[in-house]
């Protein structure tokens, strides 16, 4: 193995809220040789996500900060190019946490799942047949429980977890209403994602007067992948019973002092709301039962998703700045090169 | 009817926030002729409840704001004393919502329910065998779900609700915490009550060690009826997995203007949290589950509960100020006179 050379994105300082580029290196290295049980993953996309944030930053969250010298921690797929482990052949396609890398060694426990070779194409993996799609199916259905005729709104509808709740709040039979910002996104979510209707929280000239027409039965379930303004505003619109899917705080510059905001505690109470924080990871055991059926909606067009992808590892240091600021249209992803 | 005098307190102006003593007003006037099907009621004892500040208000709440010049409303027991119901005889005890007032005319909607006369005093059917028990009883059990062993930590946790919430909590086999002020209620909560730990909220140096001392592991449960600062420092110490359940919000002065506070998002999605708004009115059907359960808790002494009996109805106009002001301990009545 040694004569493969490794190319890697390396976190060089710890960073405070979104790191931008300047906060990682790009370097090259040998790549080590396996040892038993170990198999070379040679990626074929690179994911980025906005977990990624958390993971740079050096806050309570869910799992320990990336060290400052070592390989940024992404998901990625990519297809076995050797092995020393008779449960992962070559040529195998894998998707899992292998850094922003051009080559990752495993022993298999950083392995999300293995990849069919059908007629779907493999970046699905890390996008709707992903970590995305499962964090939109049990965010959405396991924790907010629609039921037909119900009104959904989701933050970032546009986004690779956003667009597909909504298209899953359609199949339940809801009326599905995104928040997103300008035109083009807007236009994503009624032509493509099937949205009932749109907010364009940019250039909305009262976004509660425009939320309030859109759901004139008030909100039944809320997605809420922003806290921040946006949700200020939903919360303002809740329906008896409503249930609030706490998945991200992309609104959120930084959390090391914990932002202010109005309290929610008697919206939530008059309206016996009930609102819960969701990681996907909690599903772990259950993640094939999504992807099985997330999946079957696919190939019959009822989940229509978007892929933007950024070609060449050279964009991978920008690339967590450029998805909070919104600029990237359809599951960010990195060509490995 | 008419040689009886009623003796009333009106609100005669709509306040922002816990009304004082100077938004009401005493009077007396006669008692109506009853109509087929009215029975009238003489009120023994009149309650003094958080939700009655909610009822002044005129701001999106449960209930429809208490018309300016109406007797105020407010729950009570007392015993039948002229009948047209057959199916409500002279000499039986109910509790209902009678108004702040003497003699009360119901047609049976505004029936709580009927008390039995037993060795238990009429007036726990406003206190821990009425909607304060009741209150305690599915906010915990049936909101929180504790399981024995876990921390259960509770705000006000000396008042009509908080002190049952904490006793319950020890009868599941949880350890509870409580959040009080004053030295004389923390002996309440440790020496009456039961609680392992209890917390001056009011006299704590500082407050985040304090729970953190108590609630080694983390919290649980937290049964929140105040929200503000207390909260806050709860929210610091939740438990993977944490349930809260948002009963009241006694912190806050008034909520015509939302007030700030930090943003909690974080906090519920890094432990998975979930908080649900609460209202005891949703278990109508379920009471006397609740009131059985409790009663029997009562008698084997696994529960006990204190009154505050203000003597005479010139006490009512500023009642609601002094529980806001945690000046009484235990549940607070008033005995008309």
């Amino acid at each position: 193995m040694s004569n493969m050379e490794n190319r890697r994105i390396i976190l060089n300082a710890r960073p405070v809220g979104v790191p931008g580029a300047e906060f990682f290196s790009i370097d090259t290295a040998p790549v080590d040789d396996l040892s038993a049980g170990q198999f070379l993953i040679k990626n074929m996309y690179l994911s980025v996500d906005p977990a990624m944030r958390g993971w740079a930053n050096d806050a309570p969250n869910y799992s320990p900060p990336v060290p400052v010298g070592d390989v940024m921690r992404a998901f990625a797929v990519g297809e076995i190019v050797a092995s020393e482990n008779l449960d992962y052949a070559v040529g195998e396609l894998v998707a899992g946490v292998f850094g922003w890398q051009r080559f990752a060694i495993s022993d298999g426990s950083n392995i999300m799942r293995r990849i069919a070779c059908d007629d779907l194409s493999p970046t699905l993996a890390l996008g709707v047949l992903g970590l995305n799609g499962i964090t939109a199916y049990f965010g959405l259905l396991d924790v907010c429980n629609p039921q037909s005729g119900e009104t959904v709104i989701v933050s970032t509808s546009a986004g690779a977890v956003g667009s597909c709740v909504g298209q899953i709040a359609k199949i339940q039979g809801c009326k599905a209403v995104g928040i997103t910002g300008g035109p083009e996104k807007i236009a994503l979510c009624l032509n493509e994602f099937g949205y009932d209707a749109a907010i364009d929280y940019k250039n909305a000239s009262d976004i509660n007067a425009e939320i309030s027409a859109a759901c004139p039965d008030g909100v039944n379930c809320y997605f809420d992948n922003t806290c921040g303004p946006i949700s200020d505003a939903v919360f303002e619109h809740l329906a008896l019973g409503a249930r609030i899917t706490v998945c991200g705080t992309a609104s959120l510059q930084e959390w090391e002092t914990i932002p202010q905001g109005p309290r929610i505690h008697r919206q939530l109470m008059v309206n016996r709301a009930r609102m819960t924080g969701f990681l996907v990871l909690d599903y772990n055991a259950r993640y094939m039962e999504a992807v099985d059926q997330l999946a079957i909606w696919v190939r019959s067009g009822q989940i229509s998703s978007r892929e933007h992808i950024l070609d060449g590892m050279d964009h991978a240091p920008g690339a967590i700045e450029m998805l909070y600021r919104g600029e990237n249209t359809g599951k960010l992803l990195i060509k490995v090169d």
